[in-house]
């Protein structure tokens, strides 16, 4: 039996287990399920006949080598930053590993090594980083193959609650790392490339700078630009192009309410507040107002932020009960990025029976004799339950079908990898439509952001 | 004769210079001059019979150390992060050492080695930090003395263009280092105390947070908030006070104005632009504006900022040409924040005959015997010219008087200090008192921020 050890067995592990435990007498695949928590391991593997469950510190160096030596394929899906202790003892003992995390430069520094072992350290095949990639990738080479000249990529993706589930007035609720949310965009200005042009976008307007999207049947979304949109262009071949962008998607509305936070500085994660503890959610909020002894906290907040008496961003913010003076904060020495993600987390946690979305939308513009035109591929996946979600889905099927796809030998390439060549997005690609995850392509005329060129 | 080496002749040396020089005969002073340019330091000493002009580079060890070694008492008016190499060698010369800058982590480490060599490490005795601290503590200690209990604490300095120089319609021109005009306030939120609540401002909003200040004659001024209003909490004694406040002071309006380059990202100066040297003003200022073919830089910013036709600002922006298609940037791979600089520099330098201007704003608040009570005391210093300058009078000055005192055995404190105790501050601010250097006190209704107390 070929042997495979997943490290992790947290949120978004659902279809990958499932995945391969379906495969695993077909495949003859024996899994070993390695977790912090021994009972989760245990949960997830069900007394599966093909699966045992351990108790795996990352830290602990002898059990680690040895449960990585005893492995045919390692996957990692732990946190991004202990991915490296597992990469080195994959490189030590040769054996191939995935995962569905960003490249760090220490991960990219294995690359030489893990060639002369002739494995591969297969990164970024989730959903974002990951199906983003792939289905980029097909598109952009089918175009470039029929002789195409790509001219304008967009791209962007967003982590939403489903549509049958979506009862906020911020039209949002953390399907992800509620970390990742407060403190999108930080950490210095958002750099795209428009028509030719470099612009770039400071902190504080980010989330002012949006565009608009629809999908059919789905309706309007906006999207904030990332951090560094030009990251893929080499890697992905648009060296020439003129309008690359990539961004987040959120529902119409959710980016001008967020700014009321940015602009207060209430995600601020570069300092604590002593008494946060005791601190009311109120006390937090006239942390960032002037003094005053006897103006409200409510109206000198409407008056920094000059919100009119009918301005939809105040029902929101009164909807996460940020005035309340007898909620407590709760947290010793927190930053405001801490608090106001405890608040926000009293009101956007997914409800038992609620569900979430992952929604996809590329642009691609291209000349070809001479003339303009656009692709648009969109892609909607909901979740069916708290486990079965959207998120576990996209991010988990991807790594399963890359771990036997190597054990199969049918991914060959060695060395620090993501999914961008054709013998790799092609057949999962494929495999996904197989489970609903599929891009519907329209022709929409080319618009870029120059009328002259329509 | 008692040896006085004074390391860097820049700007701001000429009055500390000028006050040794005078008093060498009297005092029996020899005074050697060391700058990396010789001729600046030749032209500083005019063949006085009491002085010597040398090079001196403080990353030579062995030039440095032999001038050190071959001083009573070393004075360096280096930019302060060169100050550290001289306080080494001089802990291990035994020679006392006199700055005008903030004590750094560094400096502050050698507090130990400095008494166990008996020697006086002596620092932030210019105008801010200098003057601040002692003509704050004078009047502290004086109200403490009397049995009056602090409750508020405000101090404001600007350093800015003299009344009849002030022409343009920013009110201001570079008097010091422009570089840290550009950048002040970034890297944190603002923190300080408001009738006894924490407040903080983001950067982002911490010159929209301004308060105003009038000085007789010299007509209002506004203030934006440091970063950090607490740091001298505890050397003043001011443990229980209800507010404590420090700010930097402009003429009214500026920083609604400054805060546009804010907003638009143009003080950034954590990442650089490629082509930045060929690049106009005008692309300067399009880098953070969205794309479009066919409408005006200009109408893009108005409308990003929301500045009406008939808004002061606009002319602010227009006078300093940053929508200029000719004037080239002209530095290479430049941060916003350099480029920025560097157009201001085109239209805030001084004049020839340009004098420039010191401000100093306090507002003691005290309780005695049941009653609050308020004094103000502010101070005004006026340039002579550009080599006389208010900076360089108010800066060299006190580090003179100091450095007479130490060799005069008047100061007899060893390690590292900052000049907050009777001993130091009293002859000091006497002394500056004949040179006009003198606050203006005036007792005015107590404040606060609470009309209730009135």
């Amino acid at each position: 039996m070929r042997k495979i050890l997943i490290i992790g067995s947290g949120k978004s592990t659902a279809y990958l287990q499932k995945y391969l435990l379906d495969k695993s007498d077909a495949e003859n695949l024996f899994i070993t399920i390695g977790d912090l928590d021994l009972k989760t391991a245990q949960k997830a593997i069900q007394n599966h006949k093909n699966a045992k469950a351990i108790a795996l510190n990352v830290f602990d160096n002898q059990s680690r080598t040895q449960a990585i030596k005893n492995a045919d394929i390692v996957v990692s899906m732990l946190p991004a930053r202990f991915h490296i202790e597992v990469a080195k003892d994959c490189v030590i003992y040769a054996k191939p590993m995935v995962t569905a995390s960003y490249v760090s430069p220490e991960m990219q520094a294995l690359h030489d090594a893990a060639v002369a072992k002739n494995i591969i350290l297969l990164n970024e095949i989730g959903v974002d980083p990951g199906i983003d990639h792939m289905s980029a990738m097909q598109v952009l080479d089918r175009i470039r193959d029929a002789g195409g000249n790509i001219i304008l990529f967009e791209s962007f993706t967003g982590g939403l609650v489903a549509p049958e589930n979506d009862n906020n007035l911020w039209n949002y609720k953390f399907t992800w790392n509620p970390r990742n949310v407060v403190l999108a965009g930080q950490g210095g200005a958002a750099k795209f490339l428009q028509e030719g042009t470099y612009k770039y976008i400071p902190y504080n307007r980010l989330f002012r700078r949006t565009e608009f999207l629809e999908i059919d049947n789905f309706g309007r979304f906006e999207v904030y630009a990332n951090r560094d949109s030009l990251k893929y262009q080499n890697a992905y071949g648009l060296q020439n192009v003129k309008t690359l962008y990539r961004g987040t998607m959120r529902r119409v509305g959710f980016s001008r309410a967020w700014n009321m936070f940015v602009t207060l500085g209430m995600t601020d994660d570069s300092y604590t507040i002593d008494n946060s503890e005791q601190m009311t959610y109120r006390d937090f909020t006239n942390l960032f107002l002037p003094y005053s002894p006897t103006d409200s906290v409510e109206l000198k907040l409407r008056h920094q932020l000059k919100i009119d008496q009918d301005d939809i961003v105040w029902d929101k913010l009164v909807e996460l009960d940020i005035f309340s003076a007898t909620k407590k904060v709760g947290i010793k020495n927190a930053t405001p990025a801490q608090i106001l993600q405890n608040i926000l987390t009293q009101s956007w946690s997914l409800a038992k029976n609620d569900k979430d979305m992952i929604v996809m939308y590329h642009k691609f513009g291209y000349e070809k004799n001479g003339k303009n035109h656009q692709i648009d591929a969109t892609m909607v996946v909901l979740g069916e339950d708290q486990t079965y979600t959207a998120m576990a889905k996209t991010v988990g099927l991807p790594v399963a079908m890359a771990t036997l796809a190597i054990l199969n030998k049918k991914i060959t390439a060695t060395g620090v990898q993501i999914p961008i060549s054709k013998n790799i997005y092609a057949p999962i690609l494929s495999e996904l439509a197989t489970f609903g995850i599929v891009f519907k392509e329209k022709e929409v005329p080319y618009l870029g952001y120059n009328p002259l060129n329509i």
